[in-house]
């Protein structure tokens, strides 16, 4: 059997009683680590599990895949996925793969970004279509995911913004000389995204007056580290979201749409100063 | 402390180890009762906690906060609500009461229907708005859930469609006689959520030529009892959804926007006729 076992958001205490069974008995257990990171480090899961866990980046799991999904034809073997196990297509092709080979799976579902949002009172049935930001480079600067952000709040709805990850990077030297020398990794802070979003709000109301769907002073919240001992939520001005720190990975950010009277009173708990707290009243 | 505790979706193993320490420990166990159903009952949650439960209605909830929340004053008191704990503004406002008390709270992650639903293989962030269907009466038949599947469709984005849950209804007479008598509990089913779809999609074509949102033969998708073992998905037409018989609660219902091949490659694992499995094909 193959299982795919969701980890949640915090530390190794939040998997389910069901995928720590899974975990403790399984033949061999792998770790998805290209998507995603945990507030806690492979060793701490290790040791939590009393378990080997094998570290499966990108490269690993698209050139071993067939051996993963081989083993799992007569052993059981543990997939674990930081949040739900579903979050990523690369699983959904795991999945398929098995299937075509004629292994069964089961997936152990938890808590993901998608979700655990919630803990900052926006209501989830209030959210329009995600968007992801990615990190700008000196000559790729996309700012399509504005258009949706926007589409979003002309109905009313709130944004969830995934904030880039980048895992095992190459720089462009390496790259091209076939060097697999990787650089750190790299997670894009809420400030990093509020900077980013902050110039294009500008350029779009540059260009034209009527364009309101966002300005510097909408107040927006940013998340650290959601499900974990030192989350941390702000509710500010995009201006001054650009200037915050918040601290170590993973963050996400929320453009909230229109708001029920409930969701600002408990938006009002996290709000970065009383500028922002007046503003979130009906 | 005022803890509340996600349950996820399936059965008892499947509250968080961090979640299961809380309930083990605390003075006090509630169990939410009034915006969801775990696929297994009170007892069988007793007997693998180890804990008597209080079960917590909608009507004790909404008058006896007061006195839950000073509990958790001096006592770590635990909240069990099936899913994620912040599905429901309910739960909100246990919240904003804990806060303003000067009580501390925090919130144990789970699994919901929210994002457990990628195990069908449509990717979370190509959803829309989510929608919810409630059981049509002789007098009342709203359908403006419709319009926001259709600007969902027009996005090319998916819809989640919540299906009613009456959990302690009162007959109009007994609830004009002030009798606190209940009607069973009802759970709208994919069959009665496709039927009343399609008769808003037939009278809605019907009305204009030019609307083709969403037609009869459009392919949806039917869950039932997501996360637990007897999960069910079916990929069918909306005309065969409200044919098909899909067991016992939850259900839920999906209506697919445009869709990625891999995607369709998910879903064709869980057509219902080959019609369907060729129609999902890129």
């Amino acid at each position: 059997m193959f299982y795919l076992v969701g980890l949640g958001l915090g530390d190794a205490q939040d998997i389910t009683v069901k995928g720590l069974e899974v975990v403790q008995k399984a033949k061999r257990v792998y770790l998805e680590a290209y998507t995603s990171v945990l507030t806690v480090g492979q060793d701490a899961l290790e040791k939590y599990y009393g378990r080997d866990i094998i570290l499966a980046d990108r490269d690993m799991v698209e050139q071993n895949s067939d051996e993963l999904i081989a083993e799992a034809e007569t052993e059981d073997i543990a997939f674990l996925v930081v949040g739900d196990p579903l979050g990523a297509t690369t699983h959904t092709d795991l999945i398929l793969r098995a299937v075509e080979k004629g292994v069964q799976y089961r997936i152990i579902h938890n808590a993901s970004i998608m979700n655990a949002i919630g803990c900052c009172g926006l209501q989830l049935y209030n959210y329009g279509e995600a968007v992801s930001i990615v990190f700008w480079t000196e000559t790729w600067r996309p700012d399509s995911f504005y258009d949706k952000i926007a589409a979003n709040r002309e109905r009313g709805l709130h944004t969830l913004c995934l904030l880039d990850i980048k895992m095992k990077e190459q720089s462009l030297e390496n790259l091209m000389r076939g060097r697999k020398i990787y650089e750190p990794p790299r997670f894009m802070t809420v400030q990093q995204a509020a900077e980013q979003l902050l110039e294009i709000v500008e350029k779009k109301n540059k260009q034209s007056k009527e364009n309101n769907a966002l300005s510097p002073d909408s107040v927006c919240v940013g998340l650290a580290r959601v499900g974990g001992e030192d989350q941390s939520i702000v509710a500010a001005t995009l201006r001054q979201l650009a200037t915050v720190d918040m601290g170590g990975p993973l963050h996400s950010l929320i453009i909230p749409g229109n708001m029920h009277p409930l969701e600002m009173d408990m938006l009002r708990l996290f709000a970065l100063d009383d500028t922002v707290k007046a503003s979130l009243t009906s």
